[in-house]
């Protein structure tokens, strides 16, 4: 089953039965390394999660590390549950997009997408991005962008990046501190909070929303967001594969296109995300959603770990990682495929063996 | 398993595993507002079953009236049938013919073609359809339409539709009285034979075979015949998704290809029906088809509610309901696509949860 959080059910019904194209953005900022930000990857060597992911999603192995990326408390990432859609109902097509990884991930024959992006900086010193060349960049890819499929899945890896989301939407002035998730059950919010606010009082000085945004964002935000408005000429069909995070690519557009004094027609854009965040008390993705000015459809895949008796897993279940890499999207995927919770759930231990 | 009833296994082995086009052509005829004719949908709101089947099958929501489309028994519509494949197989791609709808699906995303039809009069007074036009356009749809499916499975929800499909057959000739089916278990033979017959008068005045058709049919019978000649260029194929109304498309088709003094290959076309239809006693399938001038390809599912408990279902296996909204079709493709009767059922049992 499949959760509809806004708008109306018949843009995912359309989509059943439909081959999708997946895309990764792999980023990584600087702000990951502030200690006890984040749990996605493996202390010391968190900038690496990006790649990390797109190796085990795309070829079921982690090549640029000797053991898969785990948190501390032995969460491991929601690059396994996509990577457990593939083997069960394979997207048609998988593409990576390099928005400033640490590391190439050591993948052949995918297609890894370079826009000459390095990691971003930490947003308490500034972030140091060129905002509007990315943003810019997005929309050229998303003009020429063309596929077979329907549909594309835009997913994401980038860690510490429910941060980075939360400033941006702060930077641009949504009232939204408390409605960003993160993969913590319980929140780090001191050093969150303390983290968000240097960069608020860097952006501050600006006027600009993409000077404001170079200081506090990342490279995915901005590229997501071009994209976004760049492929609406071809009528692509886009899910944003993300919870919190996927919301804060919508603000920015919602508020590039406010600048431009323009409407936004979302309806060939949809969010999905999982179960964890539809029903985590930390976070409000259904209050970020509401602070746009256009309708936006929003699902979460009704799937959990009730079926596994994994520790690892029923850690999900208590709030621990939650989503990325495009968990929720891919699990409404297989869904939407006629793949069943306990076959996935299978298919993710067997993974973990 | 898959019942061959004419012709050779052959061209439904060439479509296991093969994704399908699923389309619906959507017609009502004032014939349904006859009393005891049929009891495909909610009485005095019989008008509204093309409408409700649309729903139910592309968005799982019966939208337009409160409650599920049952008949007074309580037999639901076989588009909960087609439904259930949809979640365990689902098609790649589901559209919708408007061929004179009461009402439009209230549906979002999903294509509804348009071709200014209006629910047709009742074959008791007069079906006042303009046969020719609406059969051209049937042609002219069919010759451009492209897919990038290997078939296209037309399917039907014409409530009464067996009665206007038997007036029509035996408008052009053919001996059928007794060969088609209905909805009904112990089927209201006074009524519609009486209704039948009325039909069969007026249309007895015209010498033209449309002239004789816009007396007695309805407008899916006219279009599929159309498109079924129409689309011999481009060779896609098709699968008749219905019972004995598809037979009657095949005899109009027949009719119009002999009025030309020409020959039909039907080796592109073929008809698949429900195990229900295939093992009815009151109809015969396979006895219309012989009627044709042409080989064709027929087939039928060998599903039935064997394994369940639920006292709604088993009145199939009594005799009810039997077919429409391409069940029978849908029921093949499921088992084309490795789907068990066991899995099926279970689905179909969940949707009348």
């Amino acid at each position: 089953m499949i959760h509809t959080i806004s708008g109306e059910r018949d843009f995912l019904e359309f989509l059943r039965g439909k081959p999708a194209h997946f895309m990764l953005g792999m980023s990584t900022t600087r702000t990951c390394e502030t200690e006890g930000i984040t749990q996605a990857g493996i202390p010391g060597k968190i900038h690496l999660t990006p790649t990390l992911d797109a190796e085990l999603l795309c070829s079921g192995e982690v090549r640029s590390l000797g053991s898969m990326a785990e948190t501390p408390k032995g969460v491991p990432s929601p690059a396994l549950i996509t990577r457990a859609v593939h083997l069960c109902r394979p997207f048609e097509k998988l593409e990576l997009l390099d928005l400033g990884c640490a590391e190439k991930p050591r993948l052949r024959y995918f297609p890894c997408h370079d826009f000459a992006l390095a990691p971003s900086g930490s947003i308490q010193n500034g972030a140091q991005i060129d905002a509007l060349a990315v943003f810019e960049r997005g929309v050229a890819f998303g003009q020429e962008f063309v596929s077979d499929a329907e549909y594309v899945i835009l997913a994401e890896s980038v860690p510490a990046g429910t941060s980075t989301a939360a400033a941006s939407a702060m930077a641009l002035g949504y009232n939204a501190m408390e409605m960003f998730s993160s993969s913590f059950c319980a929140v780090p919010d001191s050093i969150r909070k303390e983290t968000i606010t240097k960069a608020l009082l860097r952006a501050k000085r600006h006027e600009d929303i993409f000077a404001k945004l170079g200081e506090c964002t990342d490279n995915m935000l901005l590229f997501y967001a071009g994209f976004i408005l760049g492929s609406r000429k071809n009528g692509l069909k886009l899910l944003l594969a993300g919870g919190t995070q996927m919301a804060a690519v919508l603000l920015i557009v919602n508020s590039v296109v406010k600048t431009m004094g323009a409407r936004f027609d979302a309806s060939h854009v949809a969010l999905c995300t999982t179960g964890w965040i539809y029903s985590d008390t930390n976070s409000d993705l259904k209050g970020l959603l509401s602070l746009l000015d256009f309708k936006i459809n929003a699902y979460a895949a009704d799937f959990d770990f009730r079926h596994s008796e994994h520790p690892a897993l029923r850690l999900y279940d208590k709030g621990e990682a939650k989503e990325g890499v495009g968990a929720g999207a891919a699990l409404a995927y297989a869904m939407l495929n006629g793949a069943s919770p306990r076959e996935l759930t299978q298919k993710i231990e067997e993974l973990l063996r």
